[in-house]
């Protein structure tokens, strides 16, 4: 199942899946983030004999008996696409593809920015510190938390999970 | 087509793989490396989000328009295994696994280190400095190079490249 997590830089995004991860996986699940970077990133070391590697032209791969690191040339960041990485993953918990994304948690410091970034059919919860006034979600499937209900909102994933399995077995 | 690079630290595998990727591109070949660890590595940056999911517990996908890395837990560094991820490349070039590699380049300092290292029915070439001696491989197949030879190196992969290709149409 794939959930992504929208909104704007420095909203808490990271800080929360970050937290929720440990607890999902105390459940028994496989859990894969993926990170979606809008233009070239940096992830090896220059120097390092990998990077020279990518440097030179080939795309690269780094293999240990625990780890293995992939890196390489694409010519779309389609996320449906990057997922085939993970197809025998739990759970894959996106952050960004705000457009893309068919379930999507909105996380965002004040109301503000809530109404700014805007909920849509596909936002099944958002994420907020501050009360949220005239912002009406009672009468829609949208869940409401704190930043700080870390454990609440791995519970309401997992529960999504259990009914995405649930459709699908 | 699968080649391996064997020998020691420092004895210019890198260095050598490094000059021939660009020639091999150049003539039109996708073209990738894997490099082998015999433990665990470090690749991504202390305190960026993709390491803290990573270390929260999550294997990682970074995807951008133009490049994504993917960093993932595994448990086997079986070199056809993760040969998998490459499966529409012309040529992996491969640092290490001198064990399991079925085609390999012998690359090393001194005519001590090739004997010392060995070679095997699996050696295709070896990339030595030093002048031979009585290690007389002129009635094998076993090519012989200088390690300043980068152009001839890449002929001779893409000679077996065809010819390999060949076998396969």
């Amino acid at each position: 199942m794939i959930i992504c997590f929208v909104g704007r830089s420095k909203s808490g995004k990271t800080s929360i899946i970050t937290k929720i991860i440990p607890i999902l996986r105390s459940k028994g699940l496989k859990i894969a983030v993926i990170k979606h970077a809008h233009k070239d990133f940096e992830i090896d070391k220059p120097g390092k004999d990998s990077w020279k590697f990518f440097e030179s032209g080939a795309d690269v791969l780094i293999s240990s008996p625990s780890k293995l690191a992939l890196i390489k040339r694409v010519s779309s960041d389609d996320l449906y696409e990057v997922c085939k990485y993970f197809s025998d993953y739990d759970i894959i918990l996106v952050e960004g593809y705000k457009k893309t994304c068919k379930r999507k948690i909105l996380v965002a410091k004040n109301i503000n920015e809530v109404k700014d970034i805007g909920i849509d059919p596909n936002t099944v919860a958002v994420v907020c510190d501050e009360d949220f006034g005239d912002l009406n979600f009672r009468d829609t499937e949208i869940k409401m938390f704190k930043r700080s209900e870390v454990e609440k909102i791995a519970e309401f994933i997992y529960s999504l999970f259990k009914r995405y399995k649930g459709l699908r077995e």
